[in-house]
């Protein structure tokens, strides 16, 4: 089952560099096709959190606010790509048979505008529906969507028990219904962790040629902890190592939960963010994966990865050094979840000649701040 | 919905008392018919938690002592109906598509003596799987019987998210499985809670004439909160109105989950039970149900409810005075579950003439204690 993964990942690779207009890579008429060189720019859209409080008429509002928030990004930044970053959506709140809509209209603002994405999943992607202990009381239950009295006994129990979407399930959907999409379920071995996968960015008029790795790993949480696995550490260290031997290709990684890493170098929770780090919003304390296996020394003694991006703390945006490399959070981008800062969306840019990461919070409102060249 | 309910509720009623040789139920030729008079004996099994730990060489050792403390139970007691009364598995580790085979081994000491049963949900028997931290690290996940990678995704999915086997999938495997079965998946507007019905306990001779009448609630946990729903609370008012208009059969409850009043009456935690409470154990704090919403209030004031009986709390096995019922615990019977206090079953002994209900705990070694009449 690992050869069979082997081969998939290289299918995959060989696909988006032969197959693909990289880095020019968005296909609505309203963009004109950038010459080589041109810089490669990502949005990170974070813990959009689609389908929270549902029942509720709030619920419905933040998801319109949500995708308010990535179409102002979207417009003002006409990103090559974009990173679904986790926390798509609130499953413990979501009362329908398939989450998989919810994470569809997440997707939609970039589909809309033909830009290409993948999506790493989040604590809250595939959590069990959380009952309110409240609707146990009087007027009890809201009116529910759920397969009627008449349909058999098993659908009902799929139907309705809530269970949440599995992660298999929403990789399925989203890769089976978007032409868009470079998201991939990962290798088999990896399972119960699914969204592990690389991209390579490569130039268009001269596919062969590497610009940059993007790794992409799940996190956990929701259905299983919040962990990157010795398994993922051994995966990561083997097809690192097969693609980019002599370190020679600028690496950058994606996934949702910070490492116990983030810890060691956060800014006191409440202070300002001052340099090294850079940042706008220091609210809470790093909230961290549950244990750590090894990823972060193979990282921080990996010279071509320059920096690693996560999600799920909402109330940071910070990027501090470590090691060699930068430790960055997104921003807080959906209505949905905790926190009421300001939306808006880390952007990251690669510029090919000469070589540069920078990257910058673009706001809800169209503010930039917090530019850092993370390749330094 | 609720009148379909209704309907299949006097159905059973029905069935109960006029198809079956009640009290005398037991079908083994091991076992003589006992005359109209006869004390009816119920045998609580209380947290057997099967499936615990199923990928150590523990787990089915302790599935193999628990049938063992069932056989000698049941052995020694000859009862005529045996409750279980919930966290008959610990769902929460069963790594298999379907936890129905743990119920079914859980059920199979009663079922090959054919003795009818009938059961009741705990916090355990529909929680999702928790995967163990330590399978995250070296040497990784043990092997799981899971479906292959030439299966489809969605046999994937569903074979191995080990979400749990939903309430309503138990319940039907155990019904239709089972002829001896007397459970029932109780009225559709009381969903998400589903072990919520009554059995009718009539004389043989006499099929109008009730004895007594057995009520079985569905506490939760697991997948929804630890609760007995307002609607829980209508649905006891109106249905016992119905049935027992004027308080003249006298009425014993089973639920898993203690309600609150259980704190109000237990023994100072540690400390020997002493009268008015009769009891052998008692090391541990009332884990109570979150929240009360108003079943105590109505049964307290219910002259016909002698006794409440559940489990959960594995270190407690003492009965109570509350009002004029009574509040008891099971004995822990399962060597699944925290704790290992010898295991034993509480005994409930329904007298015809002159009406009485004791009831006693016997242990797996033969010992017998803490018998106590509870309908005085």
């Amino acid at each position: 089952m690992g050869g069979l993964a082997f081969t998939l990942d290289v299918i995959l690779l060989l696909f988006l560099c032969f197959s693909l207009p990289v880095p020019t890579l968005h296909l609505t008429p309203k963009r004109l096709p950038s010459p080589p060189g041109k810089p490669f720019r990502i949005a990170l859209f974070a813990d959009l959190h689609f389908g929270e409080d549902a029942w509720t008429d709030w619920g419905p509002r933040q998801d319109l606010n949500s995708l308010r928030v990535m179409s102002s990004v979207l417009d003002r930044e006409l990103p090559d790509f974009v990173v679904y970053l986790g926390d798509v959506v609130t499953a413990n709140n979501v009362i329908v048979a398939n989450a998989s809509s919810y994470w569809d209209m997440a997707l939609s603002p970039s589909r809309s505008r033909g830009i290409p994405f993948s999506s790493v999943f989040g604590n809250h992607d595939d959590a069990a529906f959380q009952w309110p202990l409240e609707w146990f009381s009087s007027p009890g239950i809201p009116p529910i969507r759920c397969p009627a009295s008449d349909t058999s006994d098993s659908l009902v129990e799929e139907g309705c028990s809530f269970k949440g979407t599995g992660r298999l399930q929403l990789m399925k959907a989203e890769t089976v219904r978007n032409q868009l999409s470079y998201s991939s379920g990962g290798p088999r071995e990896l399972w119960p962790s699914i969204s592990n996968y690389i991209l390579e960015l490569c130039k268009s008029d001269h596919p062969q040629s590497s610009i940059a790795y993007l790794y992409f790993l799940d996190s956990g949480g929701g259905s299983y902890p919040e962990i990157l696995s010795k398994a993922q550490v051994e995966w990561f260290r083997s097809k690192s190592r097969e693609i980019n031997p002599d370190l020679s290709v600028p690496e950058l990684i994606f996934w949702h939960i910070p490492s116990k890493a983030y810890e060691k170098v956060a800014p006191v929770p409440g202070s300002r963010v001052s340099k090294p780090c850079v940042g706008s919003i220091n609210i809470e304390k790093v909230a961290p994966q549950e244990a750590e296996e090894g990823f972060m020394d193979l990282l921080g003694n990996r010279s071509s990865v320059k920096a690693i991006f996560v999600g799920h703390n909402h109330g940071l945006d910070w990027c501090c050094p470590y090691n060699k490399l930068w430790l960055c959070y997104a921003r807080h981008t959906g209505y949905g979840g905790y926190g009421d800062w300001p939306r808006g969306a880390r952007i990251v840019e690669i510029n090919q000649k000469p070589f540069s990461i920078k990257s910058w919070v673009r706001m809800e409102d169209g503010d930039v701040h917090s530019e850092v060249v993370l390749s330094s």
